[in-house]
């Protein structure tokens, strides 16, 4: 066992701290946020931000993959009722693509009795919500939402333009319940996933980012596949989807859930399918609905369920450029066609329905006829794909099932505000999960960027969470280096979308850093960024010592021509003038712009040498 | 000599061939083009693009960079009688630094007779178009423009959302008249630049991009710098800016113009700095105007003069979280202050504009007092110079100048429309020019990133040109790599602009290249692509074999789960099943969206067993 024990990238960021607050109804709660020190000199109070890695950064925590995460979230379902644990299905060598002996990636070492609700009853937040309940899951993101805004409240002026959202000045628990019951905003937290620290997806709520890891029967391992999780989470996951096909996948799913403290999101059309051969004619109901229940068992948070691909609209899909380009959409859309009928998603969505409603799996809707390219965006494909989707919707929450939306995909700049505009109408405000959208086509081994760009835009738009996009998207397989890019990239754009739609306290760490900066507070800088070691790598490329760490001049521009430098002066010699009076006097009135010409004529007029 | 003569880089991109096409108003111009082939399978033309890369791309150029690039304008020039070339300035010590001996870059080695205008005619492109004349330039930049538009101009209907912009269906040398005439475009191209392949900067035309490059007191050499501008223009770089400080700076200019066929840019307030030995105190109008005169006669095509940094706007700075960001913003400001008086750049901004006009040196009115910072976006220093940015555009019109205006800088990005609107009001549709603008402060090392969002942004709602960001900046001086990421992203910033605006031709390159995405070309996919080479190494890491390359699978998702691959059975059961005829259908009217319920007891009704 030891030997293929994986470890994994572990420690806490530099000049952080982890600190945990308690809640006030559930005082057992503890709510991880990350504390990043500053200077002494600057005589600034540490900087609060968001904290979604898990205990990998906490420095007291002692990590062993083999043994999973602590299980913060038993004592909390072990109050609840409604829930009871049973015996569970029992693995089947199709479970893992048929491989044995030494090719099988070993079971998980501990094995728990799952959860599932008694006789039919809702164990969902949205249930809860509904009934006025505020679980412990509720106060958790609550209080992790919460971050910065009561420092802030007093100072800060709300700034932005938020398109219709209505993120408050201060977020309670009956807040996010009252957000919860109307469905504009999903905890995905299965009840099978103990590990997990709750947090929230929707539109009123900090923009979240979703990283995709998986393997795929072309390459990659479980140790790899755990150490991308930790290593996605590290630099900023909101959540992380396991994409995998291939073997193993079973096997390789229970190491990820059972070490992830952010929700896992799958597709398990991929394991349906290679439980059938990767035949796509051969899925049947029976099949995909055992691997729902195999899934729901060991915890899968949200499920992606491409039900929106319906029989007559699959022709509108037969001129597109790229025709089809959902891996789930197509494989339905393939069977439907073998078939000549309904998909089983679609004709048994009720009954799917009852599985997540049993286990708390959210819904992420799929959106199997995205556009794939510039040349399809907001077709009659998409759209009406979309509106199959708000119907879903409806019958999910019917059903008290938690609901997003996933969305394209490529999108040219003009387009992507038609799509936010269309999801709200016909969804009913469910959260929007989109993946980017591309803006161009031109860039592969850039669509990190093509695709952030859409992503900040949609974003500050209204859409709840962006799912990633890598450098090697078209092209290849992410490995550690293009997951932590396209993480980074995500958090930018969430961070500009929090920041455009006017959230209360997403500005102060720009305004922390941005006096580092002004201050010459060269390591604060690096530590209140993103990444904080390719900020340090960078600077250190052209000025390594130590000693230009608190220089007060940078690289690019040497001593002399250093504007912070000299507005360091400016600021001096502003003092002995009272220059800040003068300002205020500017300020309060008092014609900013002269024009030159008339000046000019009264100087002249005034005998000047001009 | 050959010891320190620089190789560039140089050879044409994959895939590729320079075609020239000829005038008809001016017959014996030359302007370049790219034709990108793809694979015979296709059944398609070759794909053209526009080409910034000048002659170092075309197999059949002999470079050699101490002799410098043909002077394809040279000839044009001549037939122009209001031109007449005389002996120059002669070269100071200060010039260079004060620099001699070894540390000495040698000269040019060939040296032509400047030329100016003689008895203070005016040699601009705005005072030819104002008098209707169809300079070569103007002829040039049409056809440079037109790109594909001919081609594309019977299928492609037009789209997009151009926020008042014009772009033409088709670009006539006549429109380029008009356009300039109007001072909605510039063409920079200083009379002592004849190596210059002409390009044009406005809000109706391709959105351009800016690359930095220059060496400062710390650091880099010539080789560097005119490797680093062949580079910078090899990847799309419009034009390049010198922003050089330090020694040697009039040397390594030299070296750089004669090489260059794009616009090249300076800050002459750097060298002036240089001349007075890096006391801002000290500058004079006298060192100052001769410097312009230095680099006028060197062949600077636009210069950044940031005479828009006036005495009463300092004091709005004061306040600010990163005061004055601009490099010469803040050094005027000191000189300002220091003299208390009004700067000798707004007092002299008519001689500046005399010189200005004798040699056609384009005016980029410098934002000095652009936010460096999230909290410092759109205050009331920044907008008080903007206006009078606008004032002296008018007065540098007023002497047939051609000029474009400089815009921030760090903005989220609901305040970046506003940039652009108040830009277009103030300084009468004159061509604006923005250094990203930086949609957060969080992610030093991804500035390219957080730049490249709020670029493709404000490029979309009207920027000309938008200078690139690289991931070095606020840490170091960008080496080769950076400087190639600054590039392409910006590239795709810019064609998501003109994608989003409408252009009539932009989409031709995404379509070609998702149709080689569906159809697994994927050499043509590479070849493409902004940047073949990055595309191809991602590709390769994952499935390095060369058969892959016409796998029609990726290393993705392997074969079964292609989507790409599923959709083209999709397509060929269609073709069975007339599917196009259906789609047709659908789309003339039919209701596409049934809803679930209905049909489920529509079903129910008929006995069906769902």
């Amino acid at each position: 066992m030891t030997a293929i024990t994986p470890t994994v990238s572990a420690g806490p960021l530099p000049a952080s701290i982890k600190i945990y607050k308690p809640g006030h109804i559930h005082p057992d709660i503890r709510v991880p946020l990350r504390q990043i020190s500053v200077h002494p000199t600057s005589g600034e109070p540490p900087v609060t931000v968001y904290d979604s890695s898990g205990p990998y950064t906490d420095a007291n925590a002692a990590i062993d993959i083999a043994k999973g995460l602590p299980r913060i979230r038993e004592s909390w379902l072990a109050h609840n009722n409604d829930l009871a644990a049973y015996d569970g299905r029992h693995i089947k060598i199709e479970d893992n693509g048929f491989v044995t002996g030494d090719r099988l990636t070993p079971e998980f070492p501990v094995r728990n009795r799952p959860l599932k609700a008694k006789d039919g009853k809702a164990v969902t937040q949205l249930a809860y919500a509904r009934a006025g309940i505020i679980t412990p899951e509720m106060e958790f993101v609550a209080i992790r939402e919460n971050l910065g805004r009561e420092a802030a409240r007093a100072k800060l002026e709300r700034d932005g333009n938020s398109f219709g959202a209505s993120v408050p000045d201060y977020v309670t628990p009956e807040f996010v319940r009252e957000e919860i019951a109307r469905g504009r905003a999903i905890i995905p937290a299965n009840v099978n996933h103990p590990e997990l620290e709750p947090m929230i997806i929707g539109r009123n709520f900090l923009v979240k980012i979703n990283a995709n890891i998986g393997n795929s029967a072309v390459t990659s391992s479980m140790a790899e596949e755990v150490e991308k999780m930790v290593w996605a989470i590290r630099w900023g996951g909101d959540t992380v989807m396991d994409l995998s096909t291939g073997r193993n996948i079973h096997n390789i799913r229970e190491w990820i859930i059972r070490n992830a403290p952010v929700p896992i999101g799958t597709v398990p059309l991929y394991q349906a399918l290679e439980k059938v051969g990767g035949i796509a004619e051969d899925l049947t109901w029976e099949v995909y609905r055992d691997t729902l229940i195999e899934q729901a068992e060991q915890g899968v948070d949200y499920f992606t369920i491409h039900a929106g691909v319906r029989l007559h609209y699959i022709p509108l899909t037969v001129e597109r450029v790229t025709g089809i380009v959902s891996r789930g959409g197509s494989i339905m859309a393939k069977w439907c066609l073998h078939h000549h009928r309904e998909s089983f998603l679609y004709e048994h969505f009720e009954e799917i329905c009852d599985i997540c409603r049993a286990y708390d799996v959210s819904f992420s809707l799929g959106d199997g006829l995205r556009p794939g390219s510039i040349a399809d965006a907001n077709d009659a494909a998409q759209f009406a794909e979309l509106e199959t989707l708000g119907e879903l919707t409806q019958i999910a929450w019917a059903k008290d099932c938690q609901v997003m939306i996933e969305g394209p995909g490529h999108v040219p700049m003009h387009k992507i505000k038609a799509n936010m505009d269309k999801q709200l109408a016909v969804c009913g405000e469910a959260p929007f999960y989109t993946l980017g959208p591309l803006t161009t086509d031109i860039a592969p081994g850039y669509d990190h960027i093509t695709s952030g760009i859409g992503a900040a835009m949609i974003g500050w738009f209204g859409t709840a969470m962006l799912c990633y996009v890598t450098p090697k998207e078209h092209l290849g397989l992410p490995n550690r280096d293009d997951v932590k890019i396209g993480v980074i990239t995500y958090k930018i754009a969430a961070h500009a979308a929090d920041l455009a739609k006017g959230h209360p306290a997403a500005q102060v760490r720009d305004d922390a850093l941005s006096r580092a900066r002004f201050e010459f507070r060269w390591e604060d800088q690096f530590n209140l960024s993103l990444d904080p070691e390719t900020a340090r790598l960078f600077h250190d490329e052209t000025l390594p010592k130590e000693a230009h760490k608190v220089a007060h001049f940078c690289s690019m521009c040497g001593p002399k021509f250093c504007s912070m430098r000299i507005s360091h002066d400016i600021r001096a010699e502003a003092q002995k003038e009272g220059m800040t009076a003068m300002a205020e006097k500017f300020r309060q009135g008092g014609e900013l712009y002269m024009p030159l010409k008339s000046e000019k004529a009264a100087l002249a007029a005034s005998g000047d040498d001009f």
